[in-house]
């Protein structure tokens, strides 16, 4: 097993609330699943921590993967509590919690904290079944999350890489169109956002990495942060790429935008670009262990709100201006711990965290710059080696 | 709104149990909340049923899209019930929770009903301000999703119609493969499970569909039905091929495995290719409105128990034989309500099914065949339009 995960906080936990184990029940997809369990399953199986170790309960069809791949200290398949009649004695609502709590008295666990994602139908299930079902509501396994191993910061470098090279042909795509009655053009068809999307996600598969959305958004589409973009591409108008691209093999996220014009946008878009430049810039020197990521979001908020464009911190209402977060943390998710909002608290060295500021307006189109960064004792090291520059360049 | 969702068997449950609403608290990565709030988000957002109509609690970055986008009656922003206050004064987790209950209260919504899979945390902290929560165990939104709308199936033809165009490039590469020192060698490489994933999601994505994983598997690797494949494609042996592609824009899968072998594989495993073959053609011809997923799913063990291999029906601790069920439902999700097993109950027309029996054993490798059909009142109509054959052909 690659990731050596540390769960002695977690452990602490138990130990103070007097609970017996911390249990997880869900596939991979869920990030605490996969990183506690040192495992992927496309449906659900469960992962119980106790004092003596983490112990998984899967299905018939996973135990021979599991038994090999999974940094587990036992692994035990479902058919050993009878499943299948279980099933068909209570149905499988009720089979499950059964089938549960048989596991749980096998380990000698009575009390349970859960994630507050658990499933409330496994949690009210195994309370009928005599169980103490806690919500562990301070995010503990999140928070050991956001601390990068170096191995877990190899893999996020790798995807960044991969990252890089994407972005670097949709670029190459922008910067090499030929402009036709003021929309982008190459081999003679309209340059849309959805080619510009394909070639990136081509290269992102040669490179290992996959992604369910990009954003590749022009104008007004651009004016929504969460637009994936459609149609031709225009010249005269920015354009936002943001590009969150996750290895297959591991899982670990990267990401990255940049915003591109071709012509010219307008005095105003490229005021708004500098005005985001200075504050990704600024929210970049803030960042050092010890800081808040509620302190360098406001160093991202003072240059906007500086420069006269509203912030949520200024208007919680507003609709144009920076209407997100600075950053989010990113490793088995795309968002998550830590934040770099207002609600952020105190950044660690290992956190890895995307420092993003943008501005918005229908009016204008969008613009935002966001680079990937691990927080170190005395600053930052950047995992994003790219240029930031709003004329496009071909390599 | 193209999806016209039919909740009328939800709000008739609700009904009967005097409750107030039906709540769902998850991102659009959960096929039901997709479904019913006809919206899409990366991030939780809340919808509600309830007697008049479908309403939809969302961040301030989302209002925008959702009140374009949604099918939804109305669409609250959580800035509403003064949300950031909420969470300096009482931290995240009960602020969700405060937040939500004032949602509730303004829909008049005292009790709720919630999905098995609604988080604990929001469950027990609604609880804590005073709402009545119950689990909805029957799973009535997955019974309703089990049934497909005609534009619901344009969707599924559309992605194994990009299925089947990337399962003939990956025959094609096998078919069209040197042989030499017992491996399939392209361009004087190896062709490796790795290069045949590769054609078959640069396939996909011409087509506007992306998948997380597809198995692309050889020899030992095959006879774990979930080992994705790695490495150099042999000459003489099994090679299972299975592609579950989802369409990016409209998120509806499909579903479809083929199984290959260049040279001779011998005579066992030849068998067996027939064996599943003719499980895979009994278990088809079972399938009526009316008929159980367990008496289909009984009909392919029928076939391989009587050919001398074991099935989980005639030892479930086995690891050899068929060792999987007959088919799941496909939709939202790859694997979705109703199920072709021991525990499958009705079939009714405008399901879409998987119909995938297989036999397996590391000292032979693995065989799987699998179409994806709708069931008919009196049959069912094939969604794959595939041929099949264990000798590969380039067309």
């Amino acid at each position: 097993m690659e990731l050596d995960v540390d769960l002695a906080p977690l452990r602490e936990h138990l130990e103070s609330d007097r609970l017996d184990g911390y249990l997880i029940d869900d596939d991979a997809s869920d990030a605490a699943q996969r990183y506690v369990s040192g495992f992927t399953a496309p449906d659900p199986y469960q992962t119980l921590v106790d004092d003596d170790g983490t112990h998984l309960l899967v299905s018939g069809l996973e135990y021979g993967r599991a038994t090999a791949d999974a940094s587990a200290d036992s692994v035990t398949r479902l058919s050993t509590y009878d499943y299948q009649e279980l099933v068909g004695e209570h149905g499988a609502y009720e089979a499950k919690s059964r089938a549960l709590a048989a596991f749980l008295e096998d380990h000698g666990v009575e009390s349970i904290a859960v994630p507050q994602n658990f499933p409330t139908g496994t949690a009210d299930g195994l309370r009928e079944q005599g169980l103490a079902v806690t919500v562990e509501s301070e995010g503990i396994v999140e928070t050991i999350r956001a601390t990068k191993t170096d191995w877990e910061l190899e893999q996020i470098r790798s995807s960044q890489r991969a990252n890089e090279a994407a972005m670097a042909r949709a670029e190459e795509l922008i910067a090499t169109a030929d402009i036709e009655d003021g929309l982008l053009v190459r081999d003679g068809e309209p340059l849309t956002s959805e080619r510009v999307t394909e070639a990136i996600e081509i290269t992102l598969l040669r490179h290992g990495c996959a992604l369910d959305e990009t954003i590749v958004a022009c104008g007004a589409d651009a004016a929504d942060p969460h637009d994936r973009g459609s149609g031709p591409l225009a010249a005269d108008e920015l354009i936002v790429i943001d590009i969150f691209p996750r290895d297959k093999e591991t899982g670990y996220f990267a990401d990255m935008t940049r915003t591109f014009a071709r012509g010219e946008p307008g005095e105003e878009a490229r005021r708004r670009y500098e005005v985001t430049r200075e504050a990704y810039e600024t929210a970049l020197e803030a960042v050092e262990a010890g800081a808040t990521g509620a302190e360098v979001h406001g160093a991202a908020c003072d240059v906007i709100e500086g420069a006269g464009y509203d912030t949520l911190r200024s208007d919680p209402d507003t609709e144009t201006g920076f209407i997100h977060s600075t950053g989010h943390g990113v490793g088995l998710d795309i968002h998550e711990q830590p934040s770099v909002s207002p609600a952020g608290g105190d950044l660690e060295p290992g956190h890895v965290i995307s420092i993003e500021p943008g501005i918005y307006d229908p009016a204008v189109g969008g613009v935002r710059i966001e680079d990937l960064i691990v927080v170190t004792e005395d600053g930052y090291e950047n995992l994003t080696n790219y240029r930031v520059g709003l004329e496009p360049t071909a390599e």
